[in-house]
């Protein structure tokens, strides 16, 4: 952490800064410059940041230098995490994984048609929600157990893996004992107590990026989950907002390779959410695969028109299928299947 | 709401609309244009939005018409809703509310020689955090209940109303029976099974603005609420995220005068989220009184150099009172007392 | 265009506005919902737009229907633009065109050498600042014309094309002179008077994206060229300023499908500025191409650590001529060649 | 300028990094951490901007600590600037200034009635556009240099000082000419050549900030024009670009107090593009003067209905003469006139 002192600290007003870092038990670091008094903090800061250095006098800025995660970070595993959902399906390495189906469960025959469907186009891993968190309280809820249940007979049936979201700390037991993986939606992202359960289940967890949550921000909600016990985490990119309109949010691809270089945790990317209408769902499924990430979240519906949620980006099986053949082709380039 | 044909829409695809809008049971409205046809639906579009209609072919667009939100809604109510706190503590009414603390409660003699000082000063409501929400799981994480029975201490012996947060939905019965205001923090604004259970407690609830969350999102949360049957909502502005990188995040001062035109509710505004920094702490409270705020959220310390959180923008005991002189001069330009 | 009336407007107020409609030469068309009376417009809202329909008594919300470009959309033009730079170099065919070479034109050796280096990987058009907008009057400026007669000399050794940025409307003449594309940078992108120049040369555009412009707003920009008489328009996104603070800006690769689809013009993508992070360029670059991108604008300076401005964001050669390798065969799974 | 070493940066990069410092003409200053390497840069770092530290090996991150401007800074000049535009007008003293009028002059009738009406209430400073920026080349673009007479006419007439808008470094001449204040649009405001010519001209320049301008890059476009040597800059916050879209813009009320922080030069607000609906622009104004605005440029229309442009953001004559009571009550709070 570095401290620069204003142009008309007095020299009292240094000692004072420095006098406190030494109270917190940290050696500081005096530097004069030609314009500017800086003050280093050698010691793990991360201890220091409840301190509020910005309120001494005389402090104009602080200016911290390590990363506010640990466990997340690539100095603390140097080798990248592969999570394994089981029975060979393994997010993080050569094999590029696509989890598709509907936005939600409906009814056990529109989700047993996707799941043959997807299934049919290569995918191994079945989406669709039970819980649905929606913006309106008037919006249809999801089918809740029943959905789950529904979920459970499809991975029986067609030898899927299952991913389906938590949105309640009372139904993450249920929850985790149905999926392979509990889905954490973009806006419990800073869900602490959530973060903290999750942290405690052994089931990996897909953990979705906040509407407008910052990589670090991300990164320090994986920590949550790290710092529990559960290394099983995959960071999902799902569009950020921003002043756009004419998409309902703004997929940020770099997302892909920052994460990748700043964490050893896999990333996969939902274009469906991250755009937020069918057409273009295509072109940035391809992208995502040659930025460099680990899979993918798609959302097909059988019959997108009649979707109970998020139609008008649901992807119909026969595009879903037609997209598939690009994808396995951009991803050899990269040296890996799909 | 109305669809909007793309230019190359043949018949059969109009008709193929009109057909769909009529089976949801409305009634569509044909009208072609030079360059468009569009067609209207007439009927509570809320019920609509589950329909895909933009998937449906030769569809280029469907703009929604009403607000997706009704009981927040000035058409559903036409006065003013005062919220009222008890002892005559009333929220948007003419009496303009200051509510001051720390960020948390640190310890019993930290709150009560902060109660102690903003009663003085003129506060009506002291906010204190026991459970708090923090990026960091290594960073404090709040005293839980026995911070609760610490402000109920300080309400007993300053007269005061306390606002605190609640995080947890497994918390919340504690939470509700100790607070006299429940606040919903920025993280949680969608955080729905928690707005669900907020919809049943009859104590008010502050609900601050999500993060990124445009305004009719945030009138969505409430609505969640309201619809629960709870109409004691207190609408907080925190500031939104920006690309600044000065502030912690950018107050939207403009969010007043707009939620009070769209909504019966009150609203307040917490400028030390808002800007981060305590140096601009009392400019923004100004403003946000000029700009017709029912009420402030405002962080003061003891000792802001010592504070476990948000050291950097609390003010000081001291400047908390100066400022307070200038906030009544400024809400009697507006015919209001503080 | 559609007048959404208020739930209170009186017969009087609806009338009022019929008239207003009336008056300007437009036929209104009146429909009474359950909630809300909305009055469509029929005939070119683009007239309309002047008219402050919204101050009206008794109006709501004022919803346009039209885009409001007319040349640069597919309405106008079916068949997709291809933008012929001469010698069988044409942006917006089957084959992707790498735009390569330094931020600057810094000497005579710097650019030679880049040129070399960037022709020998496949680059097909050098790029090269002569004029360079600077955020600070104390940085390097370029060498004006001086390094417009460099880039001449390194086309004619190396069978280039150039591409040179046009920052003064009393430098076009010059500029336009020496380039076979002028380009017009993201803080230019409004600037309507060299937009209106611009439409009146006969050299390619190359129309950078506003730092924080929308795609409408772009296309608007482009307008401004096409309707002047100008259509060789290459649209580049460069990356949206963002509340993300790790990358200089985030590359918003929706924008090529999205373009594609809205406008026959062809888009190239500059991960260089978009992601400012010689790093992550190469990712980018891949998924630009994957995207559907006509074409990239790729920052490779011979020395990056000796780099006159954008060092950080530059590739070596050597990185940019492993990277190409790889863009040609996701080129190919498209169905292109590069 | 702060050096970060990778975790993995060796011996021979760290003295890599500390040659290179000491080649540009600095000193390096070597800090071991318990985690970290860091080094900090002695001299003045603006000079060093150019110098791609960032792509030398084992180098993490570089965090400049210097403000890139200087002549805009307090450090620069402690006491405040007061721009003097005659026979009395000082921006940034105690009186508060108002600037209003109509977005376009549109007739010489038009004007002059804008001008008597908001003379009559108290403005001391009329607006009006000659040359007016418009996102489509369709729209009206201003009466040009004709404008311009009528600007002068109504200034003989009613006492007023006139602000107008330059677009095109061609015009500045005349627009300086006829001008008392000349004004950088928004779109202009790193449009660097234009500020250059606006740093030799001997009248007081408005310079706008950028629809999605940081603070500091705002304050860099001011040092363009201080760094020419005409310090008689008024800074003027318009509103920032964010992903609410019931307003136009959002309006940055926090720019103020933090502009006054940073820099000596004066900071006026103009609500009525900030929020774009004129239903909330007193509410905004009062806001703006109680944070400390030295001005407020406001769009007064004399019937905003046929307006040529921005009519659903201008005051009616009426509302402004209101409006104008209170401000100046909320003035006198702060110990100023208006």
């Amino acid at each position: 952490m570095i401290i620069v002192m204003a142009d008309n600290a007095t020299e009292q007003e240094v000692e004072g800064v420095i006098k406190k870092i030494e109270a917190e038990g940290f050696k500081a670091h005096l530097s004069r410059g030609v314009e500017k008094t800086i003050i280093g903090i050698i010691g793990d800061e991360r201890r220091l940041r409840e301190a509020a250095l910005e309120v001494l006098p005389g402090v104009e800025q602080v200016i911290p230098i390590l990363h506010p995660y640990k466990a997340a970070s690539r100095s603390f595993r140097a080798e990248r995490t592969i999570v394994r959902v089981g029975d060979g399906v393994e997010i993080g390495g050569a094999r590029v994984h696509v989890m598709a189906g509907p936005c939600a469960v409906e009814s056990r025959e529109q989700l047993l048609t996707a799941a043959e469907q997807v299934s049919a186009a290569g995918a191994t891993i079945l989406r669709g929600g039970a819980f649905k968190p929606r913006t309106s309280p008037y919006s249809f809820q999801g089918l809740g157990e029943e959905g789950l249940k529904i979920l459970a007979e499809a991975r029986e049936r067609f030898g899927l893996k299952i991913v389906t979201e938590v949105m309640d700390i009372r139904t993450l037991p249920i929850v985790a004992e149905y999926a392979d993986i509990v889905q954490l939606g973009t806006r419990n992202m800073q869900n602490f107590d959530l973060l903290k359960e999750l942290g405690r289940i052994n089931k990996p967890v897909l953990l979705k990026r906040g509407l407008s949550a910052t990589i670090e921000e991300w990164l320090m909600a994986a920590e949550y989950i790290l710092s529990g016990g559960n290394f099983d985490v995959i960071l999902c990119e799902r569009g950020i907002r921003s002043f756009e309109t004419y998409t309902r949010n703004t997929l940020d691809l770099s997302a892909v390779p920052i994460v990748k270089h700043l964490s050893h945790l896999p990333v996969v990317v939902d274009p469906s959410h991250g755009i937020g209408r069918w057409k273009f769902v295509a072109p940035m499924c391809r992208a995502a695969i040659a930025a460099g990430a680990d899979g993918l979240l798609v959302e097909v519906h059988p019959n997108p028109a009649e979707a109970l949620c998020d139609g008008a980006q649901s992807l119909t099986p026969e595009n879903f299928a037609a997209m598939m053949e690009d994808l396995r082709r951009i991803a050899a380039v990269l040296g890996r299947q799909l």
